[in-house]
């Protein structure tokens, strides 16, 4: 099966507040539904959409103070981070279910919580269980539950590696803002290693733990499966079975 | 800790599609509030509240033909029934919160599943990490993925037993219409075993269980812990740490 990542930069405009792409994320909807009408090999088995928050959790979560690590006991906070992610996944979800892809929420607040040391504990029977049943789980990028720390956010970029491992995802795709890692001469077609890349994405920063490339890079190099990161262009071609952009073996 | 279910019934009115009861839902909101200010020494540990679905879930389950045992994999109906019960949850958790009660969502669908025989899967990290952290988590009657079945109901009640058992709590209280088990002389006091209250019961019936009185009995009796059947004049006292209506040892 396939694990998808829809970045939230891709399908919100990032510069204002609770504001959606709609023009991509319906591309996006488009070349998820076309393939799944003519599933490829890897898609047999079923496919997870997760979503980032680009606009709309971002800008909730720095407005409360609330990262990856800095927590909230504000129970308003977290409705407000929360709910406004529940928003954007509704716009994802009426958008895949309008192409007649059987789209199904999956919130990571009410599923999963941080332990004492902040590692994510998220049980997946329910994820395999609506896939077998022919779902389309879609998750998002949320604030959960933190052992220490009252509530703190979730990154979809942290779901999709923990649902890739769990579940034993044969594909991974980060669908990007940029067609895939870049050096001076254009996307970087294959990453082995993190010193193959170091010079162009740098030390990874503590800021960028809910979206930048280094991060990204790093968990994904950790991963058993091949991981593809590519823009909305290739999307349509990665579900048919390609590998466009970086992959990251 | 507490489990604490609020009837469906006692929150809205069943005669009308999706319509609260808000006097109803304001009186047992107050009764939390107060409890939470002053808790008594079983509420030390904390609450969680589970309510049923009333004329919002019942109404949405029955159009589409889904049950407990009668799944869809429409997902449509799907997200009829749960968009119908998050919106009561929203209710719910908006009076709780105008109370200053730290409630917080955790919706079954995204938290749980049955398995191929039909049993109810319901990690619970989650809702134990978040009343540890000193919120008070809202659960609610849900359509659930279920392996074979595509997705069927789970009842408010059936998430009360499968909580107070895997939480050990310590007292469950259930909310009624009724202030208790009634015989020909009003409320039984207490209930210990189902032979007594046969009579005034009768069989459980299988149309009977999301909700009827006969199937809580008999669910409860099988608990560790003690629980107590009232209606709404006693929900003050019960989270005081008394024992309104009937209890089921």
């Amino acid at each position: 099966m396939i694990v998808l990542k829809l970045g939230g930069s891709v399908i919100t405009d990032k510069e204002r507040a609770e504001t959606l792409d709609g023009d991509a994320l319906d591309r996006a909807a488009d070349a998820v539904a076309a393939a799944l009408e003519t599933p490829s090999e890897s898609l047999a088995d079923g496919l997870v959409v997760v979503h980032g928050g680009g606009s709309f959790g971002h800008y909730n979560a720095s407005e409360h103070g609330v990262s990856t690590t800095a927590g909230t006991h504000d129970p308003t906070a977290i409705h407000d981070i929360h709910g406004a992610m529940k928003t954007l996944n509704a716009f994802v979800l009426s958008r895949l279910l309008e192409r007649e892809v059987p789209a199904v929420p999956v919130h990571p607040f009410s599923a999963g919580h941080r332990d004492e040391e902040g590692e994510l504990q998220l049980p997946t029977g329910q994820v395999t269980t609506l896939l077998e049943e022919g779902f389309v789980p879609v998750l998002h990028g949320d604030v959960i539950g933190h052992a220490g720390q009252g509530a703190t956010i979730v990154s979809g970029d942290e779901l999709v590696v923990e649902l890739a491992t769990s579940l034993e995802a044969d594909r991974i795709g980060l669908c990007s803002t940029v067609p895939g890692v870049l050096d001076d001469d254009g996307v970087i077609d294959r990453i082995e290693s993190y010193e193959a890349v170091e010079d162009v994405l740098g030390e990874s920063e503590a800021t960028d733990v809910t979206g930048g490339m280094a991060a990204k890079v790093q968990a994904l190099l950790a991963l058993e499966a091949d991981a593809s990161i590519f823009g909305l262009d290739g999307l349509a071609s990665f579900l048919d079975g390609t590998e466009p952009g970086s992959t990251i073996e």
